[in-house]
């Protein structure tokens, strides 16, 4: 079932190491089949170079029950599930300790638009969440920490579409997309605004945001109905 | 039409990600021939891996007409036509997200000439444009990015042949040359000052312009009539 | 003898350069077999493209003997004996010079657990011995580094098996692990750890210790009798 | 003539970018053969792509004469020149602008020993030489870069064998050695260290020299009478 998904999630997952987001088997991928409601989703602990496509685990979105799979599916599972539960047009999901995005997570701090780069895919400084609660971490962690992320959205006015990303304070980001592959990508552009704010901030440390209207231009010249960048 | 022109712009565009200086499609190399007056430039959004000698899009300099082309050109198109306009010995245009140059960027600072790698290439600090007004954004963006840039080398009065390079702020570099091999090789030397000028100057928090006659001494060893570098 | 904890050996030295953490031989691993109470472990400044099954030293671990070889051992050999004989569940033992766990050694500063990365193989922080005694560098100063990272685990009161690296001061880590693959694991892990640490710190001068309640979290779904990372 | 010289000159031209040590041709490597007082050197401006063996440029070290060579030289032919003539145990010469050790060559400081890397090949801080002055960089620069590498040693009693390398001020190392290959050998660890030491002096603001008995120890041991590293 879903042969076309499976695939496409595996490709996503092999696409973390080629672009050196994932160091062994620290990242996962899934991507969900609206129609059927269903995700596929990378196994736990597999390295990337053995993962076979029947390696991919298929589960309901609404009950998170197992539905296809001979393998346990990655320990992240739960949070995926949340986001597509809340966040109703993202069509993939992404989780990576990527060095530069986890540097910003472990600091707590949000990354701010600092230039074009940033402003081309994410409309605003990509949010970091607060600490969680001993409680959200001792029950049902991975649960919690999908929670805390629609929270972040939701109290901050966040729309998951303009701002495909977070940061999960002391442990890392997660990006999502349309789809899987979409996924990847803003996790590449994440990690690559992450290295380039942490030292644009050293050279200049009164740096602030990038001006409103830039930020405007640039993510409107890519996104958005007057979108006028690449070929559509 | 202009065959080999189009062949010296593709193999430009495909040395950015050799050389490490573009993520995805983050970048764009043209080339002009003078006796036509015709630029040529890649398309806009189209995958590196993907790009075929046909893909190249061909455009009247002085109207900014395009004149051959079955894709749309990319969207920094009216920033090189301007450059070409103003700076008139100039061949080739590079614009690139390249990191430690987009770093200086983000941080609106000028690259200091702090060594002799840098005084082989630019005769001077690379300069940074200041902001541009919401009006230059919201009103021909692109072709007022360009003219920012000719506008900043005519303040400063500086030589575009001997500081063949820009930092535009909140964005990232523009550099040129006489040909378009020549733009991105001056790229790539430009990311190599400006990743070692962030760490001297962490090294030495008072350093300052490297001595004016050993940047005359570097520049002038290879280029003008008295260089004496290579093998011409 | 030992033919296939040789193989593993060897293959685990080759895994050194490939992971980006030796320069040169500027590294070495060994392994053990516990019922024969011997160790194996790579000849002391042979490059690794010409490293050969042949070449890896066996040593009896009591006495320090060699017992076959036709190379030098390791000149670290001795402290690769001391941890054996001290840490009586480890299989196997790394040295590198890595860059950044090299940079905290240098500095002389343990290595802090700032997010889940480090909480997913180090179970809290990883220690820096103190400087070495003039006595102990001029008098068998390999074992005595062995000795020293003993002593320091034990003052600390330190489990090694949940903190599998050590950073000794002024030198660079050691790590261990139930075989030399994973011994290597863990060198990898503390190299990516000591990287991201070194700039987490620097965008939050106030940055302290990962939550006791992530850490445990962390650590313990992957270690221990509940733990529910991976397939088994 | 000298056809193995220029082999082992040209496979340690081609060392450099192997080791990451040289963008396009900003390096050189010469070797000497003592016995008949000639130099070996790469051409200027050749890329290492193209270079052939027969490209190689003979010269007399006494006179600076070419003696064979259809190419000009490296333009920093004079600088080696003077190093042979007064370091006279050393066989080989490397110039390039690696990143790090160029960083703290333009931010005008000496490279301090901070571990036992450093310690294993050179013997004490590698120096950095003064600024030239106004007269010396308008007259014979190559040869006066060489005459102010042959007094820093001389003035800070330095053995250039002992630390076989030196940053030029607001330029970049040279290194040397026994050979070409060695000379290599030492730029790949000087642009080591000087990575490592850059972070570790900002770990720690304090940071010192490495313990005296300890540079002794790891130097001591993999030189001199006594050495027990490696398999000779």
């Amino acid at each position: 079932m879903l042969e076309q998904l499976k695939a496409e999630v595996l490709a996503a997952n092999l696409a973390l190491p080629k672009y050196h987001l994932v160091t062994f088997t620290w990242g996962n991928v899934s991507a969900i089949d609206k129609s059927s409601g269903l995700m596929v989703i990378k196994p736990s602990g597999v390295e990337y170079a053995d993962m076979q496509i029947d390696d991919m685990v298929v589960i309901d979105i609404a009950s998170g029950a197992i539905v296809e799979g001979r393998k346990k599916p990655s320990s992240d599972t739960p949070t995926h599930l949340v986001l597509y539960r809340h966040f109703r047009d993202i069509g993939g999901v992404v989780h990576t300790h990527s060095r530069h995005a986890t540097i910003w997570a472990q600091a707590g701090r949000f990354l701010p638009p600092h230039g074009t780069t940033h402003a081309d895919y994410f409309y605003g400084a990509v949010p970091c969440t607060r600490l969680m609660t001993k409680q959200e971490i001792n029950d049902d962690y991975e649960l919690q920490t999908g929670k805390l992320i629609v929270q972040t959205f939701a109290e901050q006015q966040l729309d998951p579409m303009k701002i495909p990303a977070i940061l999960v304070h002391s442990h890392g980001p997660f990006t999502w997309g349309v789809n899987a592959a979409n996924a990847v990508h803003n996790a590449v552009v994440l990690e690559e605004c992450a290295y380039m704010s942490l030292f644009s901030q050293q050279l200049n440390s009164e740096l602030t945001f990038i001006q409103q209207e830039l930020l405007d231009k640039h993510y409107l010249r890519k996104h958005g109905a007057n979108a006028y960048y690449g070929q559509t």
